[in-house]
């Protein structure tokens, strides 16, 4: 029996980051590789393969690239599009080839998200010439384009770009091309991509909504129009990635500290990263802290978390510290110096002061949004195209990644209670509330999910 | 190079059970195995050995016991003490021995925790034929002794009966002998036991607290003196333990409902049990539902969850409601109906009601009862040994296990603290509180832990 | 964000066999389940969802389904095509529907494999209820189509049945729909599968050697002109698919048992199983034993196994029993009642008696055949096609599945060189021949990949 | 109920190294560390505890120690005894005490195996001040002492030193005090051990036949008299151990090479190492290959792989290169340049040359041995003490770690029949002697513990 190749999909979650391993013949590549690479070794070795080839689809922004730990860990080469000026690696064009047993990997110069962007066909030589898969980078999602917003003074022109990327390049591969894009929904790359993993040119095609345009122009003026949010963290990211990310010897391992060390640390300036649950931060907290709960850690860290000061956890399960050094790591944040030993149950029994949030269900928020004596201030933090969709009203809309820009804004005369899409966000927003000393807050649980299922009064911009 | 001897534990967390499994030259034993056996079968495999050998030092009486499962699996034949009338397996007595490998099994009749209590030798034929250690059951534990208040109409007959058992029997085996429990610190069946697996009959011999006495009378006298507290659920273990279980065919595994389904199985008398830790369960829970945190399921379930009505669990991780279910099978609760898919989170972006508590911490607590009209009712849910040890002035003291009977005694005029020894088991009597009406409620988080630490008054009973 | 859809592929190696897990909205469905039901009950669980919905594509004649068994744990539905009388589940028929969360999947009516073949779109209606891939069965397969031998006297009618399904059903969904076929490269269910997993409809349509036909008649032309085996197992597997399996409690783990043991077995009647490579087994072995390396149980196993013999093995890995147990348990054999402690080293170390075989290089075998007085009988066990192909001047063919009815056969007067593609299957054929009593034999390792390389003489059929 | 203290053994299998990690109160301690230090960390993680203390009981010997690697990882500060040069970490003596939490470590000076050899006390100071249990490194082992012989010139000397720590400072510590010593049965460093890791002070005074000895003077006299070996390789692990090792960053993934690619770097000095099973190598081989089972990897591998060339691997499966990878890294082999894709059987399919070994039963060397003419030489790699503890009539005696020095006083003039104690020894001599040049060679499978079996002549030196 001849020899299986293999293709993999390795997910990040939280980032929705894809990236992918395939391989034949006992060579490997992998596809815009992660910080933290083991699992790509296993994999390849897995499969008895060495990784020969590293693919950069373009200099990605959201995360910390592992080429160049993969490449010292496997010797092998790593490639990018050539419309940039790397510190490493080799520059790739138009029509080059790469052969790994049976898979023939060639480029295609993809730009628009990215001046450098490439994507990467696959065929499988033992059965046609003719591309059965390709990877695309961030140039085309399932249900979504890749967002063209990096280069502001040349939008129509990067936009222009990608159309042409899209409609000229890969569109014409064939509606039988299986789909592999970099991200996949979830991502702050593209806020439109469906909920699904698997996808083909020709679904895309005919069902990708971005696709449905009249034309080059009207393409590009949807794009232009798009409003998308910049992390700040994304220019450390591109900076790493593109002059090369120190390596990663092995995940950090914070250690286990008692309350008084947590508690001398924060006075010293580390910022207590308080990853429970809504509920669970209601319930009580460190006075100070900051909750973001574990999965929304990749959205929201490279808002709140600063580089330059260290970072303590408070969890309930040492798995959620495990999970969340993974996903900063992933993000470049290396000072990750400690953890609450026994979680807040610790700092409880020490005796220390707590705090504690109120927590509103989604009939209260309608019963006293009722009332114009009885209604409080709702802060509403969630993205303006969720805002512009429908929110209650008379709110208040500040974005959650520029809240702390903006706590002047805030009005203070009413109770405020913190919103969005279902209470995750908005008890984020009421830590950073309540750390620049805002009292009388409380967190609507459920939010905008549930104020629909009890019919709140909902505007629309 | 001959053939290593293995003696693995297998600890069964939370019930602080400790169980065995030994072999050498193709066979194995298995001392007191617990009902889900896959560990038994995986670790023998390993080991290229089939179990053979199946011990139960006695009707256990806190966990349901595997044996017989056992035995269908692999076809062993299981032994016990022949002071009792047993549906299956076969009696055992005074100096019989049972050979595998190298490895010698002897047995001691060491009756007084129950009558057909056994303990084994083990002896290494290659060595010597004096034992290396010995299997004890709930005789000996590192630290303590077993209760022996199981027949309180023959309280002194069975104390002196461990006496002989201990004196005359075990610990004449001499001080090299190393020491395998059936529990460790944590268990039900003993409240003094040292934190730690590891100890000889020699070190038991000269720091056993329970030990140090002044002979038989004397040790009687502090054994008939001994209160401790029997979980409703042991009638339950023993009659299943001396009839023979139900097979266990696989761990069940709740299907996730969503909350409009979880609410109407409550609505038709199921028991919604939360798992969350207390802070979460105080800032938003399901009205109605019982929080008994992950942790204190071993202990505290058999005081408080029925038999007779289906179970479904809330939780923040599906990590936690496998736990869940682990430890519920081993206590033979068999109706585990389901899990509310997304946890809480999903009730809340429902729209449904959502209930929380408040919670105190040790200073405001402090400072509240220093205030006499201020004062709030302490309600104490510790086992009385704790109680008696130091507790608040003025609390009112109810045992968790008893709470649910003696619901009608606590007072209701002022707004009621529950209080325990860190903050853990007052929030399950809270839950049962406010499941019976009451809320003026608050948990006293940290509790005993940290009035100490904030020098709360204390009285001593 | 919305809840993603998951569709994972499990994969049962050895069988090539390909059964689906995918859900939404806290439902999962299982296609063509394989009997070890363990893995779809985890993957449901790690996405939160209860499976609903079994379906079966076709009764399948290669593995033991285990639909009945998932039934029995998940209490879900079986599902499968109306033209078969079954022993239980529901027929659905062309045009029945089943929604998931936003998944619809649909029923296609595909016979030709088998009359009752079904083959199951699925849509995701969040973005357009147009399918985005296909579950084709036995029907479609990656770089093949499903064989059509099952009915000899109606041979052209299925061919026919199964073009109209390819043709006027599955092709028509569209180029751009994912394929999902039931078997991969490998399997017995078809023979010119190419070695990869993922394809879509219009890559099949233009690149699948079986599509590239000149209409219905030359289509139905090359299927009734095709050769297959059909393994005496498939008959089991058939009584016990349609009529229900019996259900499986755990993968049994054979008892590791001594030499003596394994001898005695031996003499009452059990088989012998080694299931080590060709050159450990050529090395040394229990005269008797069989020897089928563990990767070709799944293919071979159903040829040369008694289902009414108890079963013993020889490995070298504990590891390689438990794969072998796991092939075997799929294909109905649940008689494996040991395995031989140590493996074959403890045979060796007992004394007893050992067997070897000679093994011949590509470069032996060439200069042997060239002297035609040294000339050995060449024994090539391949399958027709493959010998077709190509064989060695000269050489005997039987293929390896016949060779036990076919003993007779081989030719004595000279050394018997048993040969196949690689040296794997010779060595299970050598195997046989030593049982049956021949002893000038060798296993031609490397066999025609080897002869190729070293430019034996080759002559096509 | 307060938290529990661990101690967890980790075994190096193959070198029967024993290291251990405990802690409480969220600090731990490490003794012993070998090279590749994940557990550790993963162990201290799962506990909450940092790993703040490093313990060598002595300079070890027989594997790289990972101390600093450890150090590197979290900061621990590295303890050993005074008497040495050391060129890191703190020195400790007699009577210094180590805290954590309930944990007291105490040290000993106990040298005789080396000068600076020290043993650790453990007491939990919530039971007691005294002793629970002791790490004695390699001065006590269960039912053997550590061996003396590392100093020629002062044997007497340091002989009579371990009897001074033994009986005046280990055994006074009290019967009851727990043994957890640096090795276990199968090590190097001590050829008597009890195949059984559990013991105690009390145990091993009585039971330990190097301890039943009459006064010092005997007990030197014994070990002067013994006989060790001392692999070559200890040197370089005494120096690594001595000045500091260099860091391990991650273990390496030897790259999968063709087999062309393997037989190049076999002809530009690559060793070829064998890790398959002696009756697979007998089977077929690459010509110049070394065989070392991957089990006598850690024994035999510093007498008989070089540090200065490459390792290639042929194994099985890819877990035994993993296996064998971590085995060599841990004795500082870090040129672990790839392994053969495919294992063997793509040698085979290449067409290359390949070899074989005869193999001889226990039964066919008895009636070759009883007929003086057809006698063969019996070659028997034993140790010493087998040798004269009874061999086979006319062998002829060479230790295997010897014989690449030895091979001229390898008898030539009759067949060589390889002999060991079951054979897989022989298999290492076979492959030695086949690179060497020798043909007519078989190795007897099952070898002493066959020939026992089947009653061949046996003499005693």
């Amino acid at each position: 029996m001849p020899e299986k190749m293999f293709l993999q999909t390795v997910e990040s979650e939280g980032l929705a980051h894809l990236s992918y391993i395939l391989g034949h013949g006992g060579q490997a590549a992998v596809i815009d590789a992660r910080r933290d690479t083991d699992v790509y070794i296993e994999i390849a070795g897995r499969h008895q393969c060495r990784i020969t080839h590293v693919f950069e689809t373009h200099r990605n922004e959201d995360y910390v690239a592992g080429s160049r730990d993969l490449q010292r860990r496997t010797g092998a080469t790593i490639y990018h599009g050539e419309n940039l000026d790397w510190a490493f690696g080799r520059p790739v064009a138009e029509g080059d080839a790469f052969q790994l047993g049976d898979i023939r990997l060639g480029i295609l110069q993809t730009p628009g998200h990215t001046f450098e962007s490439i994507s990467i066909t696959l065929a499988d030589v033992g059965s046609s010439d003719a591309p059965v898969a390709v990877f695309t980078g961030d140039a085309l999602f399932v249900g979504d384009v890749g967002r063209t917003d990096f280069y502001p003074d040349r939008a129509e022109e990067v936009a222009g770009l990608l159309y042409d990327s899209l409609f000229d390049k890969l569109l014409p591969l064939g509606d039988e091309v299986l789909l592999y894009p970099a991200h996949g929904a979830g991502s702050v790359c593209g806020s439109g991509m469906a909920p699904r993993d698997f996808s083909s040119l020709g679904y895309e095609r005919r069902h990708n909504p971005a696709l449905q345009v009249d034309g080059r122009e009207a393409f590009i003026r949807n794009k232009v129009a798009e409003h998308h949010y910049k992390p700040p963290y994304f220019k450390q990211m591109e900076k790493l990635n593109q002059y090369g990310a120190p390596p990663l010897r092995e995940l950090p391992a914070p250690p286990p500290l008692d309350s008084a060390a947590v508690a001398r640390a924060a006075d010293d300036g580390a910022v207590l990263l308080d990853l429970r649950e809504p509920e669970a931060f209601a319930g009580a907290f460190v006075p100070g802290s900051l909750n973001i709960p574990l999965d929304l850690i990749p959205a929201y860290a490279g808002y709140l978390l600063p580089y330059d000061r260290p970072i303590l956890f408070i969890a309930s399960h040492a798995d959620d510290v495990a999970a969340a050094v993974r996903y900063l790591v992933r993000m470049g944040y290396d000072r990750l110096d400690g953890t609450l030993r026994g979680g807040l149950h610790a700092w409880e029994t020490s005796g220390r002061v707590l705090a504690s949030l109120g927590v509103t269900s989604a009939r209260d928020l309608k019963d006293r949004l009722a009332d114009p004596a009885a209604a409080p201030t709702v802060l509403d933090v969630r993205k303006i195209n969720e805002w512009e969709a429908g929110h209650l009203a008379g709110a208040t809309h500040i974005f959650l990644g520029d809240l702390p820009d903006r706590l002047d804004e805030v009005p203070t005369d009413r109770p405020i209670v913190t919103f969005c899409g279902s209470g995750r966000r908005a008890s984020v927003a009421a830590s950073i509330l309540h750390r620049h000393g805002l009292r009388d807050l409380s967190n609507n649980l459920g939010s905008m999910a549930a104020c629909k299922a009890v019919e709140c009064p909902i505007v629309h911009a």
